[in-house]
Protein backbone atom coordinates (compact mmCIF):
# COMPACT_ATOMS: atom_id res chain seq x y z
CA UNK A 1 0.00 0.00 0.00
CA UNK A 2 1.43 2.93 -1.11
CA UNK A 3 1.88 6.01 1.00
CA UNK A 4 -0.72 8.91 0.55
CA UNK A 5 1.58 11.73 -1.54
CA UNK A 6 0.28 15.51 -1.62
CA UNK A 7 -1.06 16.16 -5.51
CA UNK A 8 1.21 19.70 -4.26
CA UNK A 9 4.08 17.25 -4.31
CA UNK A 10 3.03 14.77 -7.63
CA UNK A 11 2.28 18.37 -9.42
CA UNK A 12 6.31 19.60 -9.13
CA UNK A 13 7.61 15.97 -10.27
CA UNK A 14 7.57 17.13 -14.04
CA UNK A 15 8.91 20.14 -13.12
CA UNK A 16 12.16 18.04 -11.59
CA UNK A 17 11.69 15.71 -13.98
CA UNK A 18 11.84 18.05 -16.70
CA UNK A 19 15.21 19.73 -15.13
CA UNK A 20 16.79 16.56 -14.37
CA UNK A 21 16.86 15.52 -18.02
CA UNK A 22 18.47 18.67 -19.19
CA UNK A 23 20.86 18.54 -16.85
CA UNK A 24 21.30 14.84 -17.95
CA UNK A 25 21.52 16.27 -21.79
CA UNK A 26 24.36 18.65 -20.43
CA UNK A 27 26.38 15.75 -19.11
CA UNK A 28 26.09 16.83 -15.09
CA UNK A 29 26.62 13.83 -13.50
CA UNK A 30 25.43 15.39 -9.43
CA UNK A 31 23.33 18.01 -8.48
CA UNK A 32 22.71 19.49 -4.86
CA UNK A 33 19.62 20.00 -3.46
CA UNK A 34 20.46 23.77 -3.14
CA UNK A 35 20.86 24.26 -6.89
CA UNK A 36 18.07 22.10 -7.47
CA UNK A 37 15.82 24.52 -5.25
CA UNK A 38 17.25 27.67 -7.18
CA UNK A 39 16.42 26.82 -10.36
CA UNK A 40 12.86 25.76 -9.56
CA UNK A 41 12.26 28.49 -7.09
CA UNK A 42 11.18 26.13 -4.16
CA UNK A 43 13.72 25.76 -0.85
CA UNK A 44 16.47 22.71 -0.38
CA UNK A 45 14.37 21.50 2.36
CA UNK A 46 11.33 21.32 0.33
CA UNK A 47 13.53 19.35 -2.94
CA UNK A 48 14.53 16.75 -0.11
CA UNK A 49 11.55 16.77 1.34
CA UNK A 50 9.11 15.95 -1.64
CA UNK A 51 12.03 13.44 -3.31
CA UNK A 52 11.73 11.91 -0.08
CA UNK A 53 8.43 10.35 -0.55
CA UNK A 54 9.55 8.40 -2.96
CA UNK A 55 12.58 6.35 -1.32
CA UNK A 56 16.24 8.15 -0.67
CA UNK A 57 17.59 9.54 -3.81
CA UNK A 58 20.61 11.92 -2.27
CA UNK A 59 23.97 10.65 -0.60
CA UNK A 60 24.32 13.00 2.39
CA UNK A 61 26.47 15.61 1.52
CA UNK A 62 26.89 14.34 -1.62
CA UNK A 63 23.75 15.75 -3.73
CA UNK A 64 21.66 13.60 -5.94
CA UNK A 65 22.91 11.14 -9.44
CA UNK A 66 21.22 13.12 -11.42
CA UNK A 67 21.11 9.55 -14.45
CA UNK A 68 19.34 8.09 -11.18
CA UNK A 69 17.21 10.30 -9.77
CA UNK A 70 15.44 10.92 -13.65
CA UNK A 71 15.66 7.63 -14.22
CA UNK A 72 13.53 6.96 -11.12
CA UNK A 73 11.34 10.18 -11.65
CA UNK A 74 10.41 8.48 -15.60
CA UNK A 75 9.57 4.99 -13.70
CA UNK A 76 7.48 7.46 -10.70
CA UNK A 77 5.80 9.08 -13.93
CA UNK A 78 5.12 6.84 -15.68
CA UNK A 79 7.03 7.73 -18.46
CA UNK A 80 8.97 4.38 -19.16
CA UNK A 81 5.81 3.52 -21.38
CA UNK A 82 3.79 5.19 -23.93
CA UNK A 83 0.76 6.63 -23.62
CA UNK A 84 -2.62 6.71 -26.17
CA UNK A 85 -4.23 9.99 -26.03
CA UNK A 86 -7.41 11.11 -28.25
CA UNK A 87 -7.69 14.92 -29.22
CA UNK A 88 -11.83 15.74 -29.08
CA UNK A 89 -12.72 18.89 -30.71
CA UNK A 90 -10.56 19.81 -33.83
CA UNK A 91 -11.39 23.69 -33.88
CA UNK A 92 -8.43 26.02 -33.33
CA UNK A 93 -7.52 25.02 -29.86
CA UNK A 94 -7.39 20.82 -31.04
CA UNK A 95 -5.04 22.13 -33.93
CA UNK A 96 -2.45 23.59 -31.92
CA UNK A 97 -2.76 20.54 -29.40
CA UNK A 98 -2.61 18.48 -32.19
CA UNK A 99 0.69 19.44 -33.36
CA UNK A 100 2.17 20.92 -30.00
CA UNK A 101 5.69 20.36 -30.08
CA UNK A 102 6.08 19.73 -26.33
CA UNK A 103 4.46 15.86 -26.86
CA UNK A 104 7.40 14.97 -29.11
CA UNK A 105 9.75 12.37 -27.05
CA UNK A 106 7.92 12.40 -23.98
CA UNK A 107 5.67 9.29 -24.80
CA UNK A 108 2.41 10.94 -25.53
CA UNK A 109 1.24 9.66 -28.38
CA UNK A 110 -1.94 11.23 -30.07
CA UNK A 111 -3.62 8.00 -31.71
CA UNK A 112 -6.97 9.98 -32.71
CA UNK A 113 -8.25 13.57 -33.44
CA UNK A 114 -12.49 13.69 -33.19
CA UNK A 115 -14.73 16.59 -34.30
CA UNK A 116 -18.48 16.75 -34.44
CA UNK A 117 -18.69 18.90 -37.48
CA UNK A 118 -19.63 17.79 -40.98
CA UNK A 119 -17.20 20.09 -42.46
CA UNK A 120 -14.49 19.17 -40.35
CA UNK A 121 -15.32 15.05 -40.45
CA UNK A 122 -13.12 13.32 -42.66
CA UNK A 123 -10.70 16.39 -43.65
CA UNK A 124 -7.13 15.51 -42.39
CA UNK A 125 -4.56 17.93 -40.54
CA UNK A 126 -1.01 16.79 -40.64
CA UNK A 127 -1.49 14.10 -42.57
CA UNK A 128 -4.20 12.69 -40.30
CA UNK A 129 -7.78 12.10 -40.53
CA UNK A 130 -10.20 13.92 -38.83
CA UNK A 131 -12.77 11.15 -37.16
CA UNK A 132 -16.44 11.51 -36.37
CA UNK A 133 -17.21 12.16 -32.70
CA UNK A 134 -20.18 10.34 -33.30
CA UNK A 135 -17.89 6.96 -33.10
CA UNK A 136 -15.51 7.71 -30.14
CA UNK A 137 -17.10 5.41 -27.24
CA UNK A 138 -17.04 2.61 -30.46
CA UNK A 139 -13.45 3.52 -31.38
CA UNK A 140 -12.71 3.63 -27.56
CA UNK A 141 -14.12 0.24 -26.79
CA UNK A 142 -12.49 -1.42 -29.65
CA UNK A 143 -8.97 0.34 -29.18
CA UNK A 144 -8.45 1.31 -25.47
CA UNK A 145 -6.84 4.95 -24.96
CA UNK A 146 -5.66 5.95 -21.68
CA UNK A 147 -5.59 10.11 -22.01
CA UNK A 148 -8.47 11.99 -23.30
CA UNK A 149 -8.09 15.73 -24.20
CA UNK A 150 -11.01 18.04 -23.80
CA UNK A 151 -11.04 20.78 -26.40
CA UNK A 152 -14.91 21.17 -27.65
CA UNK A 153 -16.85 24.10 -26.96
CA UNK A 154 -17.97 25.01 -23.28
CA UNK A 155 -21.37 23.63 -23.54
CA UNK A 156 -20.10 20.58 -25.15
CA UNK A 157 -17.28 19.16 -22.42
CA UNK A 158 -19.33 17.22 -19.90
CA UNK A 159 -20.91 15.45 -23.37
CA UNK A 160 -17.36 14.49 -24.19
CA UNK A 161 -15.77 14.03 -20.66
CA UNK A 162 -18.88 11.15 -20.10
CA UNK A 163 -17.97 9.61 -23.64
CA UNK A 164 -14.35 9.10 -22.75
CA UNK A 165 -14.92 7.51 -19.18
CA UNK A 166 -17.62 5.07 -20.60
CA UNK A 167 -15.17 4.30 -23.39
CA UNK A 168 -12.79 3.20 -20.63
CA UNK A 169 -10.43 6.81 -20.89
CA UNK A 170 -9.09 6.92 -17.50
CA UNK A 171 -7.62 10.73 -17.54
CA UNK A 172 -9.02 13.90 -18.66
CA UNK A 173 -7.41 16.74 -20.07
CA UNK A 174 -10.41 19.70 -19.56
CA UNK A 175 -8.85 22.66 -21.90
CA UNK A 176 -12.34 24.25 -22.16
CA UNK A 177 -13.66 26.80 -19.23
CA UNK A 178 -16.33 24.81 -18.22
CA UNK A 179 -16.66 23.13 -15.16
CA UNK A 180 -16.31 19.31 -15.67
CA UNK A 181 -17.14 16.14 -13.44
CA UNK A 182 -15.40 12.67 -13.68
CA UNK A 183 -16.04 9.91 -11.43
CA UNK A 184 -13.94 8.68 -8.93
CA UNK A 185 -10.93 7.09 -10.06
CA UNK A 186 -10.62 9.20 -13.14
CA UNK A 187 -7.76 11.93 -13.65
CA UNK A 188 -8.89 14.97 -13.98
CA UNK A 189 -7.02 18.34 -15.12
CA UNK A 190 -8.29 21.88 -16.14
CA UNK A 191 -6.14 24.05 -18.17
CA UNK A 192 -7.52 27.53 -17.97
CA UNK A 193 -5.33 30.27 -19.06
CA UNK A 194 -7.62 32.67 -17.18
CA UNK A 195 -6.55 31.26 -13.52
CA UNK A 196 -2.95 31.50 -14.86
CA UNK A 197 -3.69 35.39 -15.47
CA UNK A 198 -5.23 35.66 -12.15
CA UNK A 199 -2.40 34.87 -10.10
CA UNK A 200 -0.32 37.15 -12.11
CA UNK A 201 -2.51 39.92 -12.03
CA UNK A 202 -2.71 39.41 -8.05
CA UNK A 203 1.09 40.11 -7.95
CA UNK A 204 0.90 42.65 -10.29
CA UNK A 205 -1.91 44.72 -8.36
CA UNK A 206 -0.15 44.65 -5.34
CA UNK A 207 3.48 46.02 -6.76
CA UNK A 208 1.09 48.96 -7.81
CA UNK A 209 -0.48 49.39 -4.57
CA UNK A 210 3.21 49.62 -3.18
CA UNK A 211 4.17 52.04 -6.07
CA UNK A 212 1.18 54.19 -4.39
CA UNK A 213 1.97 53.68 -0.93
CA UNK A 214 5.83 54.54 -0.99
CA UNK A 215 4.40 57.90 -3.35
CA UNK A 216 2.15 58.94 -0.58
CA UNK B 1 4.35 45.83 4.03
CA UNK B 2 2.30 43.06 3.16
CA UNK B 3 2.71 39.77 4.52
CA UNK B 4 4.80 37.02 2.42
CA UNK B 5 2.15 34.49 0.70
CA UNK B 6 3.28 31.07 -0.22
CA UNK B 7 2.86 31.34 -4.29
CA UNK B 8 0.82 27.75 -4.07
CA UNK B 9 -1.75 30.11 -1.74
CA UNK B 10 -1.80 32.46 -4.69
CA UNK B 11 -2.53 30.00 -7.44
CA UNK B 12 -5.31 28.62 -5.56
CA UNK B 13 -7.19 31.99 -4.94
CA UNK B 14 -8.79 32.46 -8.90
CA UNK B 15 -10.45 28.15 -7.91
CA UNK B 16 -11.80 30.18 -5.18
CA UNK B 17 -13.04 33.07 -6.53
CA UNK B 18 -14.59 31.14 -9.63
CA UNK B 19 -16.23 28.62 -7.02
CA UNK B 20 -17.47 32.13 -5.48
CA UNK B 21 -18.83 33.72 -8.26
CA UNK B 22 -20.61 31.02 -9.48
CA UNK B 23 -22.28 30.26 -5.97
CA UNK B 24 -22.80 34.40 -6.05
CA UNK B 25 -24.67 33.86 -9.82
CA UNK B 26 -26.92 30.91 -8.03
CA UNK B 27 -27.72 33.42 -5.09
CA UNK B 28 -25.85 31.47 -2.48
CA UNK B 29 -25.79 33.75 0.75
CA UNK B 30 -23.62 31.88 3.21
CA UNK B 31 -20.72 29.12 2.55
CA UNK B 32 -19.08 27.41 5.10
CA UNK B 33 -15.15 26.28 4.77
CA UNK B 34 -16.34 22.22 5.08
CA UNK B 35 -18.36 22.71 1.88
CA UNK B 36 -15.73 25.06 0.00
CA UNK B 37 -13.03 22.98 0.40
CA UNK B 38 -15.23 19.67 -0.55
CA UNK B 39 -15.96 21.59 -3.74
CA UNK B 40 -12.14 22.36 -4.31
CA UNK B 41 -10.88 19.50 -3.04
CA UNK B 42 -8.59 20.83 -0.18
CA UNK B 43 -9.47 20.33 3.58
CA UNK B 44 -11.52 22.67 5.52
CA UNK B 45 -8.25 23.81 7.53
CA UNK B 46 -6.40 24.46 4.55
CA UNK B 47 -9.33 26.56 3.12
CA UNK B 48 -9.27 28.81 6.67
CA UNK B 49 -5.78 29.15 6.65
CA UNK B 50 -5.46 30.22 2.73
CA UNK B 51 -8.51 32.85 3.58
CA UNK B 52 -6.80 33.69 6.42
CA UNK B 53 -3.58 35.47 5.35
CA UNK B 54 -6.52 38.63 3.76
CA UNK B 55 -7.84 39.33 7.14
CA UNK B 56 -11.11 37.91 8.60
CA UNK B 57 -13.50 36.99 6.31
CA UNK B 58 -15.90 33.81 8.11
CA UNK B 59 -17.31 34.67 11.42
CA UNK B 60 -17.09 31.24 13.43
CA UNK B 61 -19.76 28.91 13.31
CA UNK B 62 -21.46 30.81 10.82
CA UNK B 63 -19.35 30.38 7.39
CA UNK B 64 -18.43 32.78 4.86
CA UNK B 65 -20.63 35.54 3.61
CA UNK B 66 -20.30 34.46 -0.38
CA UNK B 67 -20.81 38.44 -1.81
CA UNK B 68 -18.30 39.57 0.21
CA UNK B 69 -15.99 36.78 0.10
CA UNK B 70 -16.09 36.96 -3.54
CA UNK B 71 -15.65 41.31 -3.53
CA UNK B 72 -12.54 40.85 -1.68
CA UNK B 73 -11.52 38.11 -4.10
CA UNK B 74 -12.09 39.97 -7.26
CA UNK B 75 -10.00 43.36 -5.20
CA UNK B 76 -7.27 41.32 -3.88
CA UNK B 77 -6.65 39.07 -7.19
CA UNK B 78 -6.86 42.56 -9.28
CA UNK B 79 -10.33 41.73 -11.19
CA UNK B 80 -11.77 45.34 -10.19
CA UNK B 81 -10.49 46.76 -12.99
CA UNK B 82 -9.38 46.01 -17.05
CA UNK B 83 -5.95 44.40 -17.81
CA UNK B 84 -4.20 44.64 -21.71
CA UNK B 85 -2.92 41.73 -22.91
CA UNK B 86 -1.44 41.21 -25.77
CA UNK B 87 -0.75 37.60 -27.96
CA UNK B 88 2.46 37.27 -29.93
CA UNK B 89 2.33 34.52 -32.48
CA UNK B 90 -1.01 33.70 -34.42
CA UNK B 91 0.01 30.21 -35.09
CA UNK B 92 -2.91 27.41 -34.41
CA UNK B 93 -2.00 28.34 -30.81
CA UNK B 94 -2.13 32.43 -31.05
CA UNK B 95 -5.57 31.52 -33.06
CA UNK B 96 -6.85 29.95 -30.86
CA UNK B 97 -6.06 32.09 -27.49
CA UNK B 98 -7.09 35.14 -29.30
CA UNK B 99 -11.13 33.41 -29.29
CA UNK B 100 -10.65 31.96 -26.25
CA UNK B 101 -14.07 32.58 -24.47
CA UNK B 102 -13.16 32.37 -21.08
CA UNK B 103 -11.55 35.52 -20.91
CA UNK B 104 -14.81 37.06 -22.15
CA UNK B 105 -15.79 39.32 -18.78
CA UNK B 106 -13.14 38.32 -16.83
CA UNK B 107 -11.58 41.82 -17.12
CA UNK B 108 -8.46 40.61 -20.08
CA UNK B 109 -9.11 42.65 -23.40
CA UNK B 110 -6.71 41.37 -26.17
CA UNK B 111 -5.68 44.78 -27.57
CA UNK B 112 -2.64 43.84 -29.75
CA UNK B 113 -2.30 40.64 -31.81
CA UNK B 114 1.33 40.19 -33.45
CA UNK B 115 3.17 37.91 -35.76
CA UNK B 116 6.46 38.14 -37.69
CA UNK B 117 5.44 36.37 -40.63
CA UNK B 118 4.63 37.94 -44.19
CA UNK B 119 1.32 35.98 -44.89
CA UNK B 120 -0.18 36.42 -41.28
CA UNK B 121 0.94 40.25 -40.81
CA UNK B 122 -2.18 42.70 -41.69
CA UNK B 123 -4.81 39.45 -42.13
CA UNK B 124 -7.36 39.76 -40.05
CA UNK B 125 -8.69 37.45 -36.94
CA UNK B 126 -12.13 37.71 -36.21
CA UNK B 127 -12.13 41.31 -36.87
CA UNK B 128 -8.71 41.93 -35.68
CA UNK B 129 -5.75 43.26 -37.77
CA UNK B 130 -2.14 40.86 -36.79
CA UNK B 131 0.29 43.42 -36.45
CA UNK B 132 3.94 42.94 -37.16
CA UNK B 133 5.73 41.57 -34.66
CA UNK B 134 8.77 44.02 -35.22
CA UNK B 135 6.84 47.24 -34.37
CA UNK B 136 5.99 45.45 -30.90
CA UNK B 137 8.53 46.93 -28.62
CA UNK B 138 7.59 50.63 -30.24
CA UNK B 139 4.11 50.19 -29.67
CA UNK B 140 4.45 49.38 -26.06
CA UNK B 141 6.13 51.85 -25.77
CA UNK B 142 3.65 53.84 -27.07
CA UNK B 143 0.32 52.65 -25.47
CA UNK B 144 1.38 50.18 -22.45
CA UNK B 145 0.19 46.59 -21.90
CA UNK B 146 -0.02 44.93 -18.61
CA UNK B 147 0.72 40.87 -19.84
CA UNK B 148 2.09 39.45 -22.80
CA UNK B 149 1.13 35.99 -24.09
CA UNK B 150 3.66 33.98 -25.99
CA UNK B 151 2.85 31.23 -28.06
CA UNK B 152 5.67 31.87 -30.96
CA UNK B 153 7.96 28.84 -31.85
CA UNK B 154 10.17 27.51 -28.70
CA UNK B 155 13.20 29.06 -30.61
CA UNK B 156 11.65 32.58 -30.91
CA UNK B 157 9.69 32.57 -26.92
CA UNK B 158 12.71 34.25 -25.36
CA UNK B 159 13.11 36.87 -27.69
CA UNK B 160 9.86 37.30 -27.80
CA UNK B 161 9.57 37.52 -23.66
CA UNK B 162 12.70 40.15 -23.74
CA UNK B 163 10.75 42.34 -25.88
CA UNK B 164 8.01 42.49 -23.88
CA UNK B 165 10.12 43.22 -21.21
CA UNK B 166 11.62 45.84 -22.69
CA UNK B 167 8.44 47.42 -23.69
CA UNK B 168 7.25 47.83 -19.85
CA UNK B 169 5.27 44.37 -19.85
CA UNK B 170 5.25 43.02 -16.31
CA UNK B 171 3.63 39.33 -16.49
CA UNK B 172 4.59 36.98 -19.15
CA UNK B 173 2.36 33.77 -19.96
CA UNK B 174 4.54 31.00 -22.01
CA UNK B 175 2.47 28.86 -24.45
CA UNK B 176 5.66 27.34 -25.33
CA UNK B 177 7.73 24.02 -24.32
CA UNK B 178 10.93 26.26 -23.94
CA UNK B 179 12.31 27.65 -20.71
CA UNK B 180 12.07 31.21 -20.87
CA UNK B 181 13.91 33.15 -18.48
CA UNK B 182 12.87 37.37 -17.16
CA UNK B 183 13.87 39.50 -15.03
CA UNK B 184 13.44 39.66 -10.84
CA UNK B 185 9.96 41.85 -10.63
CA UNK B 186 8.28 40.62 -13.95
CA UNK B 187 5.70 37.76 -13.52
CA UNK B 188 6.17 34.25 -14.89
CA UNK B 189 4.24 31.38 -16.05
CA UNK B 190 4.45 28.51 -17.82
CA UNK B 191 1.52 26.38 -19.25
CA UNK B 192 2.64 23.39 -20.70
CA UNK B 193 0.39 20.42 -21.41
CA UNK B 194 3.07 17.91 -21.01
CA UNK B 195 3.51 18.80 -17.24
CA UNK B 196 -0.45 18.33 -16.62
CA UNK B 197 -0.49 14.96 -18.82
CA UNK B 198 2.54 13.87 -16.38
CA UNK B 199 0.76 14.04 -13.32
CA UNK B 200 -1.75 12.79 -14.51
CA UNK B 201 0.51 9.29 -15.55
CA UNK B 202 1.71 9.35 -11.95
CA UNK B 203 -1.49 8.20 -10.74
CA UNK B 204 -2.11 6.14 -13.85
CA UNK B 205 0.71 4.29 -13.35
CA UNK B 206 -0.15 3.96 -9.58
CA UNK B 207 -3.06 2.86 -10.43
CA UNK B 208 -2.10 0.15 -12.60
CA UNK B 209 0.91 -1.20 -10.40
CA UNK B 210 -1.94 -1.61 -7.52
CA UNK B 211 -3.48 -3.87 -9.79
CA UNK B 212 -1.13 -5.88 -10.63
CA UNK B 213 -0.14 -6.36 -7.10
CA UNK B 214 -3.45 -7.64 -6.23
CA UNK B 215 -3.41 -9.90 -8.79
CA UNK B 216 -0.69 -11.56 -7.86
Amino acid sequence: MPIEIPDVVIDRLPLYYRLLSRLEQEGRAVISSQELGEELGVTPAQIRKDLSYFGRFGKQGRGYSVVRLAEELRFILGLDRRWRVVVVGIGRLGRALSSYPGFEGQGFDIVGRYDSSPGIIGTTLDGNTILNAADLEADLRKTPVDIGIVAVTADAAQDVADTLVRGGVRAVLNYTPARVQVPVGVELKHINPVLFLQSMTYHLKLRQRDRVARAD
